[in-house]
């Protein structure tokens, strides 16, 4: 069995402070003993047998859920801010104690403008109406008669990473500055196909999108964007679509906004021109630092964060790591992720876990000898497209900081002497 | 915007009792009303708002759960034989109930030998050790440091199907009969990377894998296996692994029997040849039609089955409806799928849904009109080595039908005019 290996020694770094060669992903394996975590000495005899090894383990449950012992890995809710109108808000993904690219359900963020409808799916209707030839009634039953696809796609937040905008760098954890991005396999019938089945009229260029909560969140999506890649989702990772991600219905447009991916859809109605409802007017457009906004910013940009080593994560004691995080664009696919741990001054290609997938995260890994010293971690994305992730102070000079959405800087954790991470603007 | 559209007429039909073209899927769109699923009359006033939208929903939770009206989607699990080995035997996964290809974990399928056990991760240890130049202990955190790989793998119980292997078609619906396969987003540490780290001794070909169970089920597996692709897993589907696959460590072997990626991982030992354990002798090896049997069948030959229509999924009157399921080889990619209405005398080829990944399920669709009279489904994989589904005659011909593992023949459903479908031998 003939190897090539790596040997781990100083020459091998890539960028400063550490960074090493991506070859250990992508071609060998460590000289042995080169990471040094597992401890030394064990044996045979006597290896302990834990009290679960003496007694038969729990029986079957209908639904699994996580082990006890997880307990604390849960989304970061916002406390209720007024009785009236709970589930008004974010809650947010803990990416930092997540890996590979795929959200579980349970913890895939929501953000929510009147909480989470509890809709019987015998009692649901789609209807497509407007422009259309033929108006139609979809039961869920009917939905499933149709041609479906599934693909595997990231939903982010028009205002994730909002919080970085602050003045000061905030110290509130992974999940609140950075855990409004999920991903899900979305399967379902391509809105195209429903459309076609309606008839489109000649005259329309616009679908009005609708839920069923008690917002009636709605937003208008270009019909070209609907006839190309849109999909009514019926099944999220397998199972039915979760009540906070929209069961029964929730329409899927890959790439762009989060609230564009209409949860609980009730309603899609063709039109000439965008309606300028609430939630594309007072909302989700990005104000400018010269008092202008841009609306109809569709697709997020190309972004990416780290995830481990982040705040949350204590490092125990020098040695070798891995940096892993993830990168998306809603423009298309991750073409390179950079890494550094000197705050941007040197920069090393990290390796990319496929399947590399449009519009879906790509999981990037780089392998990092930490030398018990202080380090500032930053990583920075490339898409198909040729977008490159701006430092925070170019996207400063572009758009300044009063904005409240799309927001794609690269984003910086500070390592201390002692392996805890903070977010530092650098 | 100029899109093929595909006329449904009868003459569309490739293969008998109106399986249609795929080229609905690769290509384009129907003309519009083809399909008639929709009821039309719609109009945008009056829509009914239900109950749901007049009110607030629901707040935030930490860790979400499918909505109340999929109480039924669970597994299917035995009633208890004995209350002093509970959680013995498999929870099977309602295959029918779900699409694409992740598996939700709370219904992933389960077999084990002694309960689940209740393991603190604090408390948990992997142990390196036999023929190897250092033995190594292995804390959780200790897991952590390493290079990590993700990757997308079913894994199947080598008894899945064992059921159809009755002189008489069993009536026990799609999870009892096929659902012990499962489709993860598995991340950990190669292998290989630990082996390397403990020194592999020139003498060693195998490597015991022992799970902490009260079973301490225990498999050979061959290094060359060990070596290339096995991941020491500690995320499923973006989260910690779930205790009843493994919980907080398990082993994958991408494409090897289930059984062999064994769970709760507390210990790997380097050997000149494989231990013979009881779960490799008494169970697990294929008793053949002569009174032999074949023991150290790894790889899960390539194999499919149609998970909608299938018992438990009545159709509701002639039309055009999606046939969907599942194919996989633990040889290799799967190339094509067949589908046949005709219980096999005439095939055509079926969608196949992106990406294609080595040793996981691939989600294949073929369209059908259904006349309303009775119909034979049937589904036939192949993979990249050229290995076919055989029929149920061609495997009975070769193995007999004593054995209870790795049944992969083509499976039959029945459709009568009721829209019903129930298992058959075809």
């Amino acid at each position: 069995m003939v190897r090539k290996r790596i040997n781990l020694e100083p020459g091998d770094s890539v960028a400063g402070n550490g960074i090493l060669s991506r070859r250990i992903f992508l071609e060998g394996a460590f000289v042995a003993g080169a990471m040094g975590a597992g401890l030394s000495g064990a044996s045979a005899q006597p290896l302990t047998v834990q009290p679960w090894m003496r007694v038969p383990g729990a029986g079957f449950t209908g639904y699994g859920q996580p082990s006890r012992f997880e307990v604390k890995v849960v989304r970061v809710t916002p406390p209720p801010p007024n009785p009236a109108t709970q589930g008004v808000g974010p809650s947010r993904t803990p990416l930092h104690l997540l890996d590979g690219i795929i959200t579980p359900s349970g913890l895939h963020f929501e953000r929510s403008h009147s909480g989470i409808p509890d809709i019987d799916p015998d009692q649901h209707r789609l209807v497509i109406h407007g422009l259309v030839k033929r108006p139609l009634v979809f039961t869920l039953e009917a939905l499933h008669r149709y041609p479906m696809q599934s693909r595997i796609a990231f939903i982010e937040c028009a205002g994730n990473g909002l919080l970085l905008n602050a003045p000061q760098p905030q110290q509130i954890g992974m999940a609140a500055l950075h855990g409004m991005i999920g991903c899900s396999e979305w399967s379902g019938v391509k809105l195209s196909t429903l459309l076609d089945e309606a008839g489109v009229s000649p005259s329309a260029r616009w679908v009005i999108a609708e839920g069923a909560d008690a917002a009636a969140m709605s937003r208008s999506i270009p019909l070209t964007k609907a006839m190309d890649d849109a999909l009514v989702c019926l099944y999220q990772n397998g199972e039915r679509v979760r009540p906070s991600n929209g069961y029964p219905v929730r329409l899927l447009v890959p790439g762009f906004e989060g609230n564009m991916n209409v949860k609980w859809l009730r309603r899609l109605k063709l039109t000439t021109g965008p309606a300028m409802t609430k939630d594309e007017t007072s909302r989700y457009t990005i104000l400018l630092k010269d008092e202008k906004a841009w609306q109809f910013v569709f697709p997020m940009e190309v972004k990416s964060m780290i995830t481990r080593p982040a705040p949350g994560i204590t490092l125990k004691g020098p040695g070798f790591y891995e940096i892993s995080g993830l990168a998306w664009s809603g423009n298309g696919i991750i073409r390179q992720v950079d890494v550094s741990a000197d705050g941007g001054r040197s920069w090393a290609p990290a390796a990319l876990q496929g399947p590399i997938l449009p519009k879906a995260p790509v999981r990037f890994r780089a392998p990092w000898q930490w030398n018990g010293g202080p380090a500032v971690l930053q990583s920075r994305a490339t898409d198909n497209t040729g977008m490159v992730q701006p430092t925070r102070a170019a996207f400063a000079a572009e758009r300044g900081l009063r904005g409240q959405f799309h927001y794609n800087a690269i984003a910086s954790w500070h390592i201390d002497e002692k392996g805890e991470a903070s977010n530092v603007y650098a």
